[in-house]
């Protein structure tokens, strides 16, 4: 594999000073094609090796790209998507005052924040001509290999063949919109690494466009595999443009949240119209995913009556009350097929919600989730159908004896499309630690097969998370991911930690730093207690002080048994043979 | 149950101003004695209702008593003790400078720190009468209900001879020392709650006896059911005074600790002379449970030499050294049986420890590590044949897919004596999170039939935890061990959850702060995002505002078919009989 290194002449490669991202630095692994180069992160190691790791951070730590969110990020895919010859160019949807949340009543531009309107290149959005699938489900299907399946073969370390494999089986999916060149392609599916969503999104109490472009670009700077705009405020078109444009990875939306800002928040005053009328909207933006809670069935509504927490869903409730209203299934389930239709020529990934997942232990695994799920897995063989790539959503509140079940009928009920859970959490009494709750179940569900983790804050069920609270989200379910990796025998993941181990054995602490998921606490916790430089070459911590240091004594088990390694071996199996030989007694002397 | 109210009639009791513990009260269950009064927290709910929970603070909690920690606890198991008539107090073992690390070559007192010495009530140290096993496990056998096994059933919810028979059986331990008589008994097995255990200690790089105590009290109030003080710098032996007298939960040790600094830290001067008189000493102090690397046999340290990381437990590592520098089996299983007839005569508990424990993820459920728990097996019969209570420490870092693996082996080899394991950290890779990686793995084992959980802070592997890092290794193992308690199905464990969801589904906020494992943190976030009083009643929260809110429109939907439960149940019922009957079509309409 040929790495190339993006740093610059003008970092001092022995301190990493001047460099964004002291201790590792960009590197990029080429593909078949010059256009073709698939970011990594390179860790330098002291001892003068490289472990190379999967990196999300896009061009935003490659000091050799300028990077400007008013302009954007350069849309890598363009000439891929062209080359194919199925898009076109079109006029779209014209841009109304109402996708920010202007109220109809009110003067033209007359509330609209005129400084946020995304000031980067002009451009026209782009759809399958004559409305035929442009997904790499019908790709993958075909026998090709696109350059996106040969840049995710790259970053998984597969090859392109089995990544076109997964995807024509549905058992993976990668979102990427047509109109969402800016986009690293990723690959979600139970073969390849376990990925995390982070959510965002300004809510009707509280922040701004510029804090969400930012927390997108933070929550993927520390690994977020794609990102959820949940915008439920005003400027949500807005917002979700600047995201876009400056995203390099995959965006996933509700679009029923904007819809529903359209009908001002009376769920029953919604319709198919202004509904398809908003996928087509965010579609044009470049949505590359998005949940689609087409599962609530006015016949599972009163199965929620006895729960204990009813429905927790935001969508679900949504189409709930908008069930009950009009005494009729709803206009996403009787308008599925069209909506595949749509959703086929923009190759937008379906995510379809579990509007009926459940919010506490008491409601776990009950007759309305699974109900719902019945449906998901008739709604996920008609999208297979239209060539449309989907994913599953699954819950929620789940205490660990019942996760397993949950994965299970999931994989057999949809045919191993991808499931993709928000924790779950594994109790309900721990508000402020729910990251921590909810990893728990994730890590499981994940060993046991779900492909994508939504991650959830220490704000869950409290309050909005801040940068803060998106960095522990963010972290957490990496560590969840990475545990279920390991679980999974995911090829490579142990040798993160194997780099890891060793440089804690041998007190190189700067890698241990610099080989973490968070090598700034890492590096923080360490100095609190012992600051000193020279405490970062010691041959102990401050956990044991130099005399106790048990990893210091087992050095010195191994020097007196030879320096190196084949000696050490070669010393001690002799000595376990001689051992052997005398008849296993406990008190022979092997040592020496 | 009769609960008896340590409220003070200065609280006022609408606000909770004035109270030590906002939002809950101290409460005490009454046994079958006036002596014998269990402490529970007790929530007072909003809506007029009292959830009762496990309490591990002591009275430090109760605004009736005044504690001083220069005094120490109230000794409440004094008169049960006396009472059995089995043991007898004694001169005990002269304090010797070197029992706090003071040289031998030092001017005597020259160094000590005089102020730090236990200015308490003088007590003389108690053990059985002609050494005989005054042990609870003794007692179990002889079919005796003692009133510490009283108690623990009261606290666990289940009958005293549930408690009895689990004891005698081996399945469980109290750790109990005689001369430990302020502790409030609790109890360690698969049957009962899962327990966590949090270290303290200071080490020879820094801390102070005073914040030693601190964290103790700290730790427990947090939900910590045993503390380990692990302390290896100087006033090793006053600091643990000190502890003890104030703890009211069993403290833990690992002796070999106190023993090497009297050997100025060279392990090859260990001797079972100067082991054996640090046991004495603690267990005359009132250790309740020793940790004692006895399996680890000189013919297993060659198992070590080719691991990623070698031997990670202090212990381990220094009996290790030990066994080589003196090509001898270690003084530690040589003399087994003396140290079993010393720890039976105090009721000090055996913790088993694995010295040969993983320390990375690559060294998981090895020969080393397995050829050690067969010995611990070994030891475990001997153990129970002198009467003397029983736990056996685990692992340490083991990817997910290896966790089932180390429970089921360690119940099988060791007759199902009380698992005590370490985390464990399911991946290698997130220093400054491991108390996550671990808890993951905690939450799992413990599911599994792991008794209890020694926790993991934030600064495992970097540095010394303080008083925030002792809180958030305590809460992350509470969540690992109740999470447990669910999937365990333990009898009561899911009211509390139950309580929180029914708080959180009926906007009662106070409510859902004062359930939480953590009310202040929980208060805090909400008030991040919003502040004001009247938001603590707002039919809505931050996350999603008023006209987004899942849990509103779930309530809406509950009341468009009928105020009451049993009318919901009712109304639903009947659509659902109305819905069947008309053939499960899915457009017939069920509302009103």
């Amino acid at each position: 594999m040929t790495v190339q290194d993006a740093r610059t002449p003008a970092v001092d490669q022995n301190t990493g000073q001047g460099e964004r991202e002291p201790g590792w630095h960009k590197g990029y692994v080429e593909g078949s094609r010059p256009d073709l180069r698939v970011p990594v992160r390179q860790v330098h190691l002291t001892n003068g090796r490289d472990v190379t790791l999967y990196d999300t951070s896009g061009p935003y730590t490659d000091p050799t790209i300028v990077t400007d969110v008013r302009r954007g990020l350069a849309p890598l895919r363009e000439n891929w998507i062209i080359a194919r010859g199925d898009t076109e160019e079109y006029a779209g949807r014209p841009a109304r005052p109402e996708d920010d949340g202007i109220k109809h009543t009110a003067p033209r531009g007359g509330l609209r924040n005129l400084d946020a309107v995304f000031p980067g290149r002009p451009r026209q959005p782009r759809r399958g001509r004559a409305g035929q699938a442009v997904t790499q489900l019908a790709y993958a299907r075909r026998g090709e290999i696109t350059p996106e399946m040969e840049y995710v073969a790259i970053r998984e370390n597969v090859s392109p063949e089995v990544v076109r494999e997964e995807i024509a089986a549905g058992r993976a999916v990668m979102p990427v919109n047509v109109n969402h060149p800016e986009i690293e392609p990723m690959i979600i599916g139970k073969r390849f690494l376990v990925k995390v969503n982070a959510n965002i999104g300004n809510s009707a109490v509280t922040s701004s466009i510029e804090e969400e472009v930012e927390k997108m670009t933070w929550a993927t700077r520390w690994g977020a595999d794609t990102v959820m705009d949940l915008s439920t405020g005003r400027n949500i078109h807005t917002t979700r443009e600047w995201v876009l444009r400056n995203s390099p990875v995959p965006i996933g939306t509700v679009p029923l949240y904007q819809a529903l800002e359209k009908v001002d928040g009376k769920a029953e005053e919604l319709s198919w119209e202004i509904y398809k009328d908003t996928v087509i909207e965010q579609a044009e933006q470049g949505v590359d995913y998005m949940t689609v809670h087409a599962g609530v069935l006015l016949r599972y509504v009163p199965l929620t009556a006895r729960r204990k927490t009813g429905i927790v869903s935001r969508g679900g409730s949504i189409m709930a009350a908008w069930c009950l209203a009009h005494h009729k299934e709803s206009f996403l389930y009787e308008n599925f097929e069209e909506l595949c239709e749509i959703l086929a020529a923009y190759d937008v990934t379906y995510s379809l919600g579990d509007g009926l997942r459940p919010g506490s232990i008491a409601d776990a695994n009950d007759e309305a989730q699974f109900a719902e799920l019945r449906t998901l897995g008739e709604l996920n063989r008609i999208a297979k159908r239209f060539q449309v790539q989907t994913m599953i959503e699954g819950p929620g509140h789940v205490p660990m004896h019942k996760i397993k079940e949950n994965i299970d009928l999931q994989q057999e009920i949809c045919e191993e499309a991808p499931f993709y859970t928000l924790g779950p959490l594994t109790t309900d009494v721990a508000p402020a630690y729910d990251h921590i709750t909810s990893g728990i179940g994730a890590a499981m569900i994940a060993w046991w097969g779900t492909a994508m983790l939504c991650y959830v804050t220490p704000k869950e069920h409290l309050g909005l998370p801040n940068r803060d609270d998106v960095k522990t989200g963010v972290i957490t379910y990496k560590i969840a991911a990475h545990a279920a990796d390991l679980a999974k025998g995911h090829p490579g993941a142990q040798e993160w930690d194997d780099a890891l181990s060793d440089a804690r054995f041998e007190f190189r602490w700067e890698d241990q730093f610099n080989l973490a998921l968070d090598p700034d606490t890492a590096r923080e916790f360490h100095d609190e207690t012992l600051p000193a430089e020279p405490a970062k070459t010691a041959h102990f911590c401050s956990m044991c002080g130099p005399k106790f240091c048990s990893m210091k004594i087992s050095q010195d088990i191994r020097r007196q048994h030879g320096e190196s390694q084949q000696e050490i071996e070669d010393g001690m199996a002799e000595k376990s043979r001689e051992f052997a030989q005398a008849g296993n007694r406990v008190y022979l002397p092997i040592a020496d």
